[in-house]
């Protein structure tokens, strides 16, 4: 297991990590973890491996692009001298391309995207004892839908930058493409992107839930639910 | 497993069980389940569980004695007509023994108790295919402590009920009792209650899986998170 | 022109037609019409026919099926002494079969769909000169996302209904194709459906406006923006 | 045309160019545009010239007067690098001559106002493509009315700068006495300025595609609604 | 005077009168009476007659026609037994005619505001000892403009009733007309109607105090400000 | 009379004066004068000098002693270049002396309170054309009151220095105590102080009526409303 | 001692009783019982006398009169079951034949008070084993003052009643005259009534605490803080 | 008694010392105090000791650790220059270690703890004339309980400090623990501690009245209720 005792983790990300919590560094009582994937990993933590203690600190900020990300994350990640780092970011890198399409100092391009990326591996590595890599996604089956090939693109990224870096990964977009491809006992598919997201974006608590599973998975730990 | 696909799942409750759903009844989009235990439940049905798609109910309602959800019983869980009855009730009957000792009809006593949790069974095994019963619990691991003295009584009849009407049953402040005692690698306990309650009655999300889990455990799920 | 002089033309729908309007019934003064295309219709016929006073009023609730429409129609549309009815529904029926699969009781099949349609048709017919009907629509370019399939279903009980009945009709499924399907001078598609609605359903005032102008040419009335 | 793909078009003005968008500089989601003709020129745009991509910005504060816009102007308009630049400014500095009659400071004289505007011709020049100007207006149809009359000199200035500096120029009080000068089939006037304003100054939606539309049309653009 | 010790004067009216009052009917301590022209009677009654005690009830309503003011005109004014009844009512009569056009139902044309007007008469005298009446008024000093002329002529029927029922009677156009013609030793006219509403309609507190002075006067009593 | 056309009257005070003014200055539109005597002031010149225009301005604020407004009298009266300074202050001097006797650092003493009148006097002097002084009070007939004995000796120094700087002067104190002591027609007192004031200190519209009343009179204006 | 263990204490009163406690009936957990001298009775009977249990309940409604607690006494009182029952009221009895005079129907004069008492006592005496009548009162300490005059009048009334019907007896009218004739060391008064009250009615926590003491004496229990 | 007349009491601390008191110091009128055991010390010295006057000021602030309070000890205390000081710190330091266990930085150590509370006697030993120092608590009668026993120790620090230091001292957890073990007439606890405090720490108002009596007795001063 990647994961040790009074381990500090650090999540960075948009609003996908944030959902509400404390801004810009949220952690410990009430709700200032916030209701994202985040505090999924807390729950799961706490509740199933009590012998453990561990410190989950939510640096996400709705609306940050990478460049949003890249500009504070000295403060709002290397400062609180994490022993695991999480960043997933670039969702709206690619969604200002779309929403707002003549806006372009919003929007941040491929070459940009991993030039930012690659230097906040650089600084979470330089302090951090682990440091897992999550996709971009886009609740989109279509491959060809404008938007999820872009989304690909920048997932291509962070799996190139992963290699790289021999980082624990996440393909995100993966974890989604397989939900939305389970199928029932009669072969049909049971969940449309709808049943955990309002906008093929921002997951409810089953798409935290995911990601959590799909985090924790890449730090050796297998969260399954099964018939006794 | 106990639970089939479609199933519908409402659990009556108090405090413990509402945690901001919606009155008297709360399921489905946006937050309607409430922050409780349900939505656990529902969290981790809805992840893992993909195959299969279930309909959970939150029939909570905060400041409930078993004489306030016998009273409101019919309406929001019979006519709901559930597939499957959790009920969890019996806190304030004991709390309100103890915060406001002079107010005496405000609680209710062990002879009552035992004879509205029994109507209840009764209501709902006529209509449901199951109905599993949980205890009330308070988190304190003193047991000469007089309010958890007296919540073990009360306990003592859920089991005994559970028994007399082949109940699947679940004992939460045995749930409690164990997770306060977990030791580290150093021998020392982990947890204290305030680490997964505010007052040691209402539990925080932590303390919610804990509950989420026993219940899934009482219908044949078992909810791990173990090394690869 | 299928409008008259002083006709009082009330919108029927759901929360596309709603959008902030006065509830149950909305219209005049302040924002009671709400931001919906029902807003963006009184604004272009106000501002560009000035010659005309028409009397517009929004009878759009969030969230209804054409099973709660149905069930309001009398109180909301037909005692309004409509010169001109319009009607939009079917949008919920189906999303419910996606969002929250399990909770049949708030999805509407097609066969009832048909029904409803028919009986508001109907009641409309009797006291309208005018009976606008314009399909559901699911922002999806992917004909075999399940959704949109699904909603395609409902768009041709639509198509049927209208031919039989004869009345003006809206496709609004394919003005929404047409809309993402539309090429800058480069031959790339212009606008992905993030541009013009946060879910592929509720659309923003530049999609309110796409809706507007297609019941707008279903009066016969053209609405264009055309260089000198 | 005057416009061209992607450009940029920012409108300064005073609370009928604001209307609820966000201070100082609105744009984009939500409704950071406002409810003022800024928002109606961006919807018919959007909705109207599917080919073309533009980007609108709204840079209207109520309140101001051209002494305040001219000390914001830099910020707020020129340092955005506009295209297109949209003027209208001048109501608050002939209405704080009625209402407020003996706080000369808040007031603004004529001569003021032409060197004002001169100055923000001047720079908007400098960096944009065009710079369009549209006169303050009183929606009053009796000239004689004071208030009326020195509103007529302050459009009077507009139109002499516009013509000096040979910018597309928009009468707006012309658009109005039009407006309510519109007779119906039987001879009469057909509306009367409170159907499109409260207060003769800030006008409602339909008042504000009034705006828009002048506004298309020096830019070279016909917003109609015609008979097919 | 037409005022006596100990009388309770009941103003019946729309938002003129109202302008924040309690609703239904507001009197008494803290802000009940709203800051109208019924407030503004209040204040110099009590600080300039204080050897005399009055009861000033507030009556009106936000929004009422006469039509509104009838149906109400039991509960609201003749149940409370008053000494003195003051009826100013009329003005959303005509309003409604120009606002909203087409929406007739709103709309109350001259025959049936005489017979509304008349009944309250009727039911007033019966039971006070005076009643007073007010006309309707449009803070417009052109007496072509379109929803002026209407409101004089509702003006005149408030005149001719006054007449026929021997009621003192305030002209308020007339009273506006005035305000509106004060010169300076310039000869410059001093006010617009800025001055004192917003709306042409709704006084600020200078205007409900010309108000006040007027309803003051009929009752046989000078307010007067004068050096010494 | 001491005003003159276009004058700039700027009131100086505590919570007597303020009534919800906008802080630290109100004035002008919407309620930005607040509703205590200021407001009372501006409505009755408004209303009943229509001839003249004059800008009214409050500069009070809550809980002030002659030492916080002393310490703010550059910023919020003289940069204001009035024309008639008004200033009435001392009632917290006072008052903190009585409902909070050991905080001795809020109360100020007659020494002290004699100097700051004396330097406010002289700034105002220095920039106005006439300044006017007006007594703190207590709402209290028995002068045996240790309050109402305190105030009499704050008043009494305000006499003295109005006398010595040769100002127009209004001893409040008098104003309320002449108002108490009107007697009705069988000789009994009309009214009590909780008529007009809460709390012997903050007068309702009435009370702050009779202070307008007061200031009008040292200006040579005379406020009356008599029989015709 | 008047009070027994396990007593049910209902107070019965106006504002001064209310003082925020929930409405109609208040007690037991949060805020419930206000903060009145009802909450201090309370405060000092859990703290000092901790081997006994009580069930203090506010019964206290802002605004009454006699009148008005008389009306409602059988639902908010008698249906409670007290064992012991304090009645304290009248104040507004009073008051508003001095806040607003002319308003004869919020009045409550001398013979109807009696009345109004003796059916409250009469029902209070049926049921509950102790009854407590605690004067209205005036923090004026001049007994010429007219409402303090019309004040001793009603406390006069309740002290031949208390007498007639042998009730423990609170006389408050002379608890706080004789606080507020404390003196210090050197002789002076210690304490103004406006240290424990706003406006001469409603106490503080202090104010409160002295009304609670007075209470409890009548009940047979002194509070004292005394050297040791 | 150690108090004397017009003594400013300074009570230091954190939530059980603010309970809502204006923030970072609150005192005197309106609720500034707070409704912690400084409001009722406050209550019970202006009630039961009329004959002199105190300045009770409220320097606590919630969460805050013995390391925040010495943080702000210069500003928030000896600035204010007290006659006595209170000092009641160490449940946040100790409480930390327990609800945020991985947390490590927001805990406070032993060590650090009697460091920061020596340097605070110090401090206000220089310029009060009197320090009374009270232990923080956890009201769990259990000794055993492992947030009891560490709070045990940070009590035993208090207790060795005062010693040394020669400072009125009150050992709260003693207090709290003889108030659980009060017993009944028939031998029974009467008072859980659910009936004096939600979660163990924040007291009601009957356990703020136990903390202020105890402090009282420190400063030489008894509370009692007794029987006459």
């Amino acid at each position: 297991m990647l994961l040790k005792n009074y381990d500090r983790i650090v999540f960075a990300g948009d609003s996908v990590t944030d959902m509400g919590s404390t801004n810009p560094v949220g952690e410990g009582l009430f709700d200032n973890l916030g209701q994202s994937y985040v505090r999924r990993v807390d729950n799961v933590l706490g509740a199933l491996l009590p012998q453990y203690r561990f410190r989950v600190t939510n640096s996400g900020i709705s609306g940050n692009t990478s460049r949003d990300l890249l500009e504070r994350f000295d403060r709002d990640v290397i400062s609180l001298k994490p022993d695991v780092v999480s960043i997933m970011i670039g969702i709206n890198d690619v969604w200002r391309q779309f929403d707002t399409p003549a806006a372009f100092d919003n929007q941040v391009m491929p070459g940009e995207y991993e030039q930012n990326l690659r230097e906040m591996i650089t600084k979470a590595k330089a302090c951090a004892r682990a440091v897992v890599l999550m996709t971009p996604y886009y609740m989109e089956i279509n491959p060809e839908d404008a938007m999820r090939a872009r989304m690909d693109q920048y997932g291509e990224i962070c799996r190139q930058l992963a290699k790289e870096y021999e980082l624990p990964f996440v393909d995100l977009q993966q974890v989604f493409n397989d939900y939305f491809r389970t199928i029932d006992e009669g072969g049909n598919y049971t969940h449309h992107s709808t049943y955990i997201a309002w906008d093929r974006i921002h997951p409810n608590q089953v798409g935290a839930t995911l990601i959590a599973k799909a985090f924790l998975e890449a730090c050796g730990l297998k969260l399954r639910l099964t018939e006794k």
